[in-house]
Formats: structure tokens, sequence, C-alpha cells
């Protein structure tokens, strides 16, 4: 484990820095669902990464990233997705900044659906329909887009972390799916 | 004036049977916002057609219509933006059937801010993102795609009938614009 | 069965009239669901009522009903509580017009996740907290509050119809529960 | 001006710490819209904040503040709303997650509808009714509740700073009103 693996933006400080503000402040994140739709709208597939997870778990996850200081959320948003589905995703980024719902990592298990040994987040979740190709990114192992039939009945939903299956059944629902 | 400019979907019935329904329910409406959008997803323009109302003045109005019995939301959409839009719109129907406002339409003006004298309506409002090429088609005289700054300084807002003003407000709205 | 099972505004009508009009149009619906909250606002309990189906069979239901003609969404959702849980409910009216999500009921099964043998309905669905007292009314053999992990380990849900576990569960998911 | 008035968290730091973290981080926040609310859930008046500003001007305002570490969101609004209406307000924390919509504050002005000299801030904003008594507490000079006509006409919305009043037209018009 590296802490590319953990964090892609802990670059931007040295490692200690980082884990003393995640002590001090909630951190602004965005959750985003890609998905393939089909001409009426209605999602047809979801894409899921195939990634090795903070404690060397292989899982599956959605696009998920911080927002940095200075960057708006449509810009956190379409870096996130290039970040793990590459450049030429072309992304549909939404018309709206109101997200579907709102998901709070908690280091403690217990305290909401949602945890995140590392961190209070607090995550503005979208979904994002994706028109172009997409690839997996660096410390991605796989990319993978299942139809929703195939989603809900694979098990691979058991496979996330953290509440992100959670999530994905609540894009599912407000999409109108289940 | 004659039916169609009133009612496109009054074909459907005799006039003197989709008078009588009038008064015995509400009818279901969808009303679309035609916008372009700029790749971080931010609304750049607004698409306003040029019609004669039903007591023959010339205003401006968003694509509205009538959902169809049997008929999805999600068709009801589609066939209303190519109606008014023409077949190669290239519509974005929205990945969820939450809308971001309900209108309700009355025949009396002040029970809502809404007015519709043929109808009580109840009408759900969506932003629908429009990539292709656009036409007046039909009863329309003119379709404009105007910059949202232009379209707030224009005084076309003051051209709407009806309410559609305010649907467009609460889409620039709810898109972050005002 | 009688008509009051079935449609308890039937009696606005001659049933000869309603169904008539069931054919013509799609009809606007409002779909609630009751529910208790705490302090916090996070919901405690969900109310299912248990009536005898349009098929006489006997289910679990959401308050459900019928927007009259020139009646607000604001009144149609009171008369519907008030006529199913009783006039000391003290509902709290949703301070917005958007539903948390849009229920489409076709008579053919198979065409959405939503189905109503006797009509194509839109359902405009509103989680609505309600303070009072309440008590099942006229067609309905009872009203039970359950807790959320009651609710979801009971079985209850499976004993709806036409989709109305689905209608909990998107409440559930919209409320941050599931 | 002292670190109260443009600040009721500081104090959580040393003031060196807290505008040491504003540089690297977005603020997570939640701007609260109180009002008043009619039985059947329309907004009949909005309560508004007379304050000191950050700049010693004196300015109108929303209910606005931090997410603290390991605070709830509901916990959040909750302190929040107590902070500044008081221990008697009764608010009624929303049932849902979803904000009606996302402010992005920026230090420089232009870079979004929202500006704060202090910080990058991005605020879940939420229309809470309060049912119960209210004062203005510490910093607040006055607590208003205007009917919306009033609110409208009255040019309190022009004494607003850094885009609340944005926030109260957005509420407004999420509430159906404008």
């Amino acid at each position: 484990m590296n802490n590319t693996a953990v964090d892609t933006e802990g670059a931007w400080f040295e490692p200690s820095r980082i884990s003393e503000l995640r002590r001090r402040l909630p951190i602004p994140y965005v959750d985003i669902v890609p998905v393939r739709t089909d001409t009426d709208g209605t999602i047809s597939q979801v894409g899921l990464l195939l990634r090795a997870s903070g404690t060397g778990r292989i899982v599956r996850a959605i696009v998920s990233g911080r927002v940095l200081v200075h960057e708006t959320l449509r810009e956190a948003i379409a870096r996130n997705v290039e970040k793990d589905l590459g450049p030429m995703a072309l992304p549909r980024i939404p018309v709206a900044p109101q997200p579907f719902t709102v998901a709070e990592y908690f280091p403690t298990p217990g305290q909401s659906l949602f945890t995140d040994p590392r961190q209070h987040a607090i995550s503005l979740a979208y979904i994002v329909p994706v028109d172009g190709e997409t690839a997996p990114q660096e410390d991605a192992l796989d990319l993978a887009w299942c139809s929703v039939p195939e989603l809900l009945a694979s098990g691979m939903l058991e496979e996330m972390e953290g509440g992100h299956d959670i999530i994905v059944r609540r894009a599912l629902a407000h999409g109108g799916l289940i």
C-alpha cells in the first residue's frame, strides 16, 4: 500500500499535514456514479472500478475524491472522473449543483451508513452519464460496465466498501430503476 | 386561431370531448426548459419558442405539452421536444424522474402563479440539455437561443404567458445561475 | 369489493364516467409516505395501512389518492392524509412541491415498476411527517407504525401491491436510512 | 470587529490555526433559511438576522455556520439554528439530507455568485420551518420575521452579503412562491 492508493490528492500536502487536517475538519468530497444511458435517459449500465482499498483488499468502487481548495464542484467532478475513467470519458456534468444524496463518512463504524477510516468526509453524490471511451487509470485494476440487472444479481455491490454500495442503490432508486 | 395552435394533442379527441375531460380532471403535463450547456455542465443558453398564444397574442414559450395515456414521462418529454424543436434536437432526457419543480396551472388567475385558461394542469418541469440541431416546428414562428445574461436583460421573460417566465427563472436558480 | 374500496373519489362521478376518463387520460395522483421523525429529523417510524385491495386481497398500503380538479397539490396531500389517517394526524405538508420521486402506474404489468389495473396514474411522491394522533379510517382495517429496522425485517414490504414497497424504499433511501 | 463576530466556531482553534486550515481546504458549511409555514406547508414568513458583518457593516443574514469534525449534518443544522435563533426555536430538521441547493463561496468575488473573504466554503442549503419562540442570540442585533411579499418589496434582500439574498430567492423558488 502506498499513499497514491489511499488518496491520490495526498501529494498536495506532506502526509503528516493532510492527516492533521483530517483530524480538524470534515473534508468535502464528491461521489460520482458513472452511468451509460439509453436515448430516453434511463440508466442502462453502471461503471464500477476495481481497486486496492486502503487496507489492501480488492474492492469495487465508484468515482470519489476530494474537492480541492479554490476548485468548483463542477471542476472537482470533471477532475475526479478524468482521474478514474481517463481523459476521453466525455462526462455530462450535471446541470444543477443539487446532489441526489449526501453521504457522511465517519471514521467510526456505526455513526452513519458510511465509513472512511481516514477521515470525516461530507460527500455530495451525483449521477454522471458518460458518453465517451473509458479506461481504468493509475491505481485502478479494472473498470467494468454492468447492466442494472447484472449489477443487482452479481454480488458486485457486496464487494464495495465504506457504503459505496448504498450510494449506487440510491442512484438507481433516484433514477427510477429500483 | 385554430385548434392546433391551442393544443397540438387536441386531435386525439373531438374538441368537445377534450374540453369535457378538462372540466373533470387535472391534466398531467411536462414543462421543458431546453438549454445548451458548457462542457462543465453550466447552462449557457436557453431556448425559447415564439408562438401565437391561445388568445392570438405573440408570446415566448418553453416546450410544454400533455402526457398522453399509456405514455411514459420519458416518452412525453422526447415527443414534446421533437414536436417543438424538431427531430434532430438530440435531447438528453433526464436520468431521474424527479422534476426540479412542479407547476400547477389553474384557469382562474390568482389561484397559483400559473394560469391556463383551458384547464387545470399539473406540470412536471425538467431542464433538458439539447445537443443537436433545432428548428421551430409547426405552430412556432421562431426558436431563439439566448445566453443567460441576454435572457435576463432582454425583457424576453416578460413576453411569456401563464407563468412560463417563472419556470425559466426556477430552472436558472436550480442550475445555480441566479 | 365495492367502489369505495377501489377508489374513494369514485363517488364524484358515476362509475361508468370515471372508467371512461381513465381510458382517456393519465390520472394525477399523490403518494404519501407517512412518517414519525426524531427531533433531529430522521425518520423513526413509517405508517402503513392494512386494507382490502381491489382484488379482495388484504394488503399493506401507503396513503395514496387522486388530485381532484381545481385542487392544489397541498390540498390533495392534506385531504388524502385526513382520509386515511384521520382529522387529528397533524401532517407537516412539505415546504416544496418537488416530489422525492414520481411513480408511473400502468395497467399492464411490466411497463414500469408500478401497476394499477384501473388506470394509468402519474403519482408525485412525498414524505409527510405526522405529529398528531392517527387512526385507520373508512376502508382501512388497521394502521401500523413500524420502526425502520422492523419494517425492513418484517416482510411487511412484501405485503404491498402495485409497487408501494418501492415507494417506501425510495423514501427511506431519500431520507438517508438505506 | 472581534473573532466572535466573524466566526463563532473560531474558538475551537487558535485564530492562526483556523486561518491556515482555510487556506488549505474548502470548509463545509450549512446555510439555513428559517421559515414559518402555513398549515398547508406554504412558507408564510422568512426569518432574517441583523448582524455586524466581518467588515463592520450592518447586514441581514440567514443562519449559516460550519459543520464541525465528527458532527452530523443534522447536528450541525440543529446547533446553528440554536446558536442564532435560541434554544426554544423548535426547528423541524429536514427529513432528507438532499439540500435544495449548494452554495460555493470563494474569497475572490466573481468566481461564483457567493463570496466569503475568509475562505472557500461549500455550503449545503436547507429550508428549516421553525415552530417555536425565537430570539436573536449573541452577535445578532435583531431577528425579523417577514412575510414573503414584504420581503420582496422591502429591499431587505439587498442588505444581505456574500450572496445570502440569492439563497433566500432560491428557497422561495424551491418553495413554489416565486
